[in-house]
C-alpha cells in the first residue's frame, strides 16, 4: 500500500535520509523543514500520512500536531512523530497532542515502513467512511468528531494473550485498561473458543507462547468478521524482522519489542484504543444515517421513496413470488380533526400508536411505509386473496377496538382506519395499477362510512365482525 | 492481508495441496469435494473468498458459481475459478457465470497469494460500504445490484502506458474497450501529468518501459486521491517475481505475464472494469443515501433533523461567531387554501418554487431548512440586525411579487410568506431561546395581517416598501 508522505524535520541531512529510504519504498514524498511550511502543505497537498519531528526551532511538532487536529479539514490525516529516544515522555505529550503512532530517532526500516503502511491501510479504510463532500463537512459538524484524538478511553477492554504468568502481571500492571487474560487451554487449532470476541477493544498477543502460535491466532481474529477491525498488538522478540514482516502482513496493526517498556506500551495502546473508537463512531454514523434515508422520522415505519424503490425491485425482477403480492392502502379517518381539536404533537403520537398496533400485527416479511400524511401503504409477499383481506380486517379491528391513549386528551380517543386492497394479478400487472386498484378499494371505503376494508370484493365492518 | 477462504475441489490430494499451501501463509481453510457442499459452507460460514475447480462430476465449477451470484446473502464473496492450463475458453465462461479471477492449474504459490491477497483487500473495502444488517438488506434491493457480475463494461475507458509501438497495437487489438496511450514526454519524476485521470476505469502499465519507471507510475496512480481506487494491470515478465511481490504490495489489482495471452488480458480487463463500476455504484449509493437522510424530498432543502443538529453544533462549539448568528423562521401565508382548491400536486409545486427562490436569495453559508409542512427556517451566521431583517425583507418581496405559475391553476396564483426573526446575543443564547423569539416574531407577523418580517424590530410591508 503506498501513500504521499510528508516529511517535516528541520535538519536537512534528516529530510534526505527520510526522502530517500521512502522513495525507494515507491512512496511518494513531499518535505517541509518548519512548522509553519508543514502547516500550508498539509491544507493544500492533503499528504496521506506525516512525519513530525518533535525537536524544531519556532513552533514545535507538538504544536503543528494540534494544529493539524484542531483543523477540520485535514485533522483525520494520521500524524507519526518522531521522538528523541532518551525522552519517552514525548511519546505521551505526542499522543496528548493528537499523534496517532511515534517513532524513536534514529529511524530504522523496519519500524518506519510498518508503521507508516499499518496506518495508510487504517486511513483507506476510514476514508470510505468519511464522506468528502460538503453534505459530509455538515454531517461530521455533528459533534465535531474530526479524528481519533476526540475519543475518550474509559471502559477500554483488552484481551491479553501471554502463558508466562509473570509477564502477563507485568504487562497488566503498566496498563491503566480493563485487561483479561486468556486460558490457553481454550485454544485449539489456532482459533479462540473465547466468546463474545467482539467485546474487546484490543488484542495483545505475545508471539512467544509455549502453548499456542501466535501468528495462528492473529489470523483468526482477522478472518472472523466480528473482529475483524480490531486492533492487534503483538509483543515480538527485538530483531525479529522475518516474523514482524509476517506479521505486519497478516494485518497485525502494532507492535512492541521486548524487553518491554511499559511508557511504549501504554502510549500504543492508548492510540490504538482511540483509533478503534473513532472508527466504531463512523461506521455507527454512517449506519445511522442510512437507516434515517429510508425511515419517517415520526414512525419509524420505512418513508415512501423506500417504499417506491422497493416495489420498483420487485415488478423488475423476475420474481416467481411477483404474483402473490398484495397491497394494502390504509388512510387514518378524520385525522385532522385530531390535529385540529388536540394539536399536531398529539396527532404525531396517534401516528406513532397507530404503526406500532400495524407493526405488530404484519409479518416480518411484509414491508409498512407512511406514504404520506395519514396515509400508509403495506406490501405483504406470498399473500391470496382470503389472507390479504384477513390481514386488512384484523387491522382495521386493532385500530377500532382499543380507543387510542394521548397526552393532549384526558379521556382516550376513539380512531378508525379505511383500507383499499389490491393483489398482483391479471390486469393488475404493474406498480401503478397496483396503487390505482388500492386506492380505488379506499376511496369505497371511505365513500361508504369509513372503518372498513374494500377491494378486491368489499368487507363491510358489520359484515365481517 | 489474512482471511477465511473456502478451497472447493473434487479431488481430495488438491484440496489437501490447496488447503497446506494456505495454512502455511496463515490463511483460515475450509473445504468442500462437490458443488452442494460448497453451498452449504457458503451460506452458513460466509467465508471471505472462494477457490472453485471448474471440472467436477454433479454440479459442475460454473453451476456454483452461478448459484453464489444468484443469492443476495452471499453474492458479495469473490469467486476464483481454478482452471486448466489447455481451457482457455473456461476464463471467459467462468467470468460470464460471474466469477471474480481465475488461476490455472498446476497453481503456484505465487499467483495464488497475489490473486487472494488482491481480492480480499478489496473486499475489506467493500464490506465497508455495503450493510450487513435488515436495512441494508432492504437497500440493496434497489435495482438488485448485489454484485460485480451484473455490471455493463459499455464505453469503458482504459489508459495504457506501454512505449514499444507494436506491443501497445498489439494489445489494443486484443480488447474490445476504448484504449487510450500516452506519450511517455508527459510522464516527469514519476508523475503523470494526464489531466483527467479520474476518468479512466482502468491503468494497464507495462514493466518494460524504456523511458520510464513502471512500478513508479503505479505508486503516483495509488497516491494520487483521484485515482486511488482505480484498477491497475500490469504487464510484467514471467518469473520476475521479486517485482511481482512489490508491485502487488503497491496496491497494483492484477498483472499478466509476458507472452501476453490476448484471451487472458481481455477476461482480466473485463473483469476488474466490472469490480471497479460496482465500487463506483456503492460509493455513489452511499453518497446518495447520506444526501437523502438530510434533505426534505419536496424542497431539496436540509430536513429538519439535520438543522437540529447543524444548530447542535452551533451551539456546542465554543465559536466565536455564534454571536453573530441569526434565524429566519418563514411560514407561507394561508398555504392550507393552496392544497385545498389545487389539490395536493400543487402545493408540492408552490413549495418548490417557494424553495427556488429562498435558495437564490440567501448566501452559500447562510442554511435553509424546510422545518414542517409549509414552515421554513433560515440560519444565517455573521449576521448582524439589519443585515438579518434585510435579508428576511427581500425574501418576503421575492416572494410576494412575483405570482407563483402552477400546472394545476390556468392563472398565476399570489403567495405571499411571514417572517419571525431573531438573532443570538443578551438573554438569546441557546437554540430553545432563539427559536422561541423567532416564533414570538412569526406570530406577531401573522397576526398583524400577514406578509410581513417582524421580530426584533417589526417591519410592517407597507414601511418597507
Amino acid at each position: 500500500m503506498t501513500a504521499r508522505v510528508l516529511v517535516v524535520d528541520d535538519v536537512l541531512h534528516n529530510v534526505k535520509l527520510l526522502e530517500a529510504k521512502l522513495r525507494s519504498e515507491y512512496f511518494d514524498v513531499l518535505t517541509a523543514m518548519n512548522g509553519m511550511d508543514a502547516l500550508e502543505i498539509i491544507e493544500k497537498d492533503q499528504p496521506d500520512i506525516i512525519l513530525l519531528d518533535v525537536m524544531m526551532p519556532g513552533m514545535d511538532g507538538f504544536e503543528v500536531c494540534r494544529r493539524v487536529k484542531a483543523n477540520p479539514a485535514v485533522a483525520h490525516i494520521p500524524i507519526i512523530m518522531v521522538t528523541a529516544l532518551d525522552q519517552p515522555k514525548d511519546r505521551v505529550m505526542g499522543l496528548e497532542a493528537g499523534a496517532d503512532d511515534f517513532l524513536t530517532k534514529p529511524i530504522q526500516d523496519l519500524p518506519l515502513f510498518a508503521r507508516v503502511k499499518s496506518l495508510v491501510r487504517l486511513k483507506v479504510l476510514m476514508d470510505e467512511l468519511r464522506i468528502r463532500n460538503s453534505t459530509g463537512q455538515a454531517f461530521t459538524s455533528e459533534g465535531a468528531l474530526q479524528n481519533s484524538a476526540s475519543f475518550k478511553l474509559d471502559d477500554a477492554k483488552i484481551l491479553l494473550i501471554e502463558d508466562y504468568e509473570r509477564v502477563a502481571n507485568r504487562i497488566i500492571g503498566y496498563l491503566d485498561q480493563t485487561v483479561e487474560t486468556v486460558d490457553l487451554d481454550d485454544v485449539s487449532g489456532g482459533t479462540l473458543s473465547t466468546e463474545n470476541m467482539g467485546q474487546y477493544d484490543l488484542f495483545i498477543i505475545s508471539l512467544s507462547l509455549r502453548e499456542a502460535d501466535g501468528l495462528r491466532l492473529c489470523s483468526s481474529i482477522r478472518s472472523n468478521e466480528v473482529t475483524r477491525h480490531t486492533p492487534i498488538l503483538i509483543l515480538i522478540d527485538e530483531g525479529d524482522h522475518a516474523t514482524l514482516i509476517q506479521a505486519m502482513d497478516l494485518g497485525v496493526t502494532d507492535y512492541v519489542t521486548r524487553p518491554i517498556d511499559g511508557n511504549e506500551l501504554l502510549a500504543r495502546v492508548k492510540s490504538q484504543i482511540r483509533h478503534k473508537r473513532f472508527a466504531d463512531y463512523l461506521r455507527g454514523n454512517m449506519q445511522k444515517n442510512m437507516e434515517m434515508a429510508v425511515t419517517d422520522a415520526v414512525t419509524n415505519l420505512y418513508n415512501r421513496h423506500f417504499l417506491d424503490t422497493h416495489l420498483e425491485s420487485v415488478f423488475s425482477q423476475q420474481n416467481e413470488k411477483q404474483a402473490n403480492v398484495s397491497l394494502l392502502m390504509l388512510d387514518i379517518d378524520h385525522f385532522k380533526k385530531v390535529n385540529d381539536t388536540y394539536g399536531h404533537s398529539s396527532g404525531d403520537e396517534v401516528l406513532e400508536e397507530f404503526s406500532k398496533r400495524i407493526t405488530n400485527n404484519i409479518r416480518s416479511i411484509d414491508l409498512a411505509a407512511r406514504y404520506g400524511g395519514e396515509e400508509f401503504v403495506i406490501v405483504m409477499p406470498e399473500t391470496d386473496v382470503e389472507f390479504a383481506l384477513y390481514i386488512a380486517e384484523r387491522l382495521r379491528r386493532t385500530i377500532s377496538d382499543e380507543p387510542f391513549v394521548i397526552s393532549g386528551s384526558e379521556s382516550p380517543i376513539h380512531v378508525t382506519v379505511s383500507i383499499g386492497v389490491s393483489i398482483v394479478g391479471e390486469g393488475c400487472d404493474t406498480r401503478e395499477k397496483l396503487f390505482a386498484e388500492a386506492d380505488k378499494g379506499l376511496y369505497q371505503a371511505k365513500k361508504t362510512g369509513r372503518n372498513k376494508v374494500c377491494g378486491i370484493r368489499c368487507l363491510d365492518n358489520e359484515q365481517a365482525s
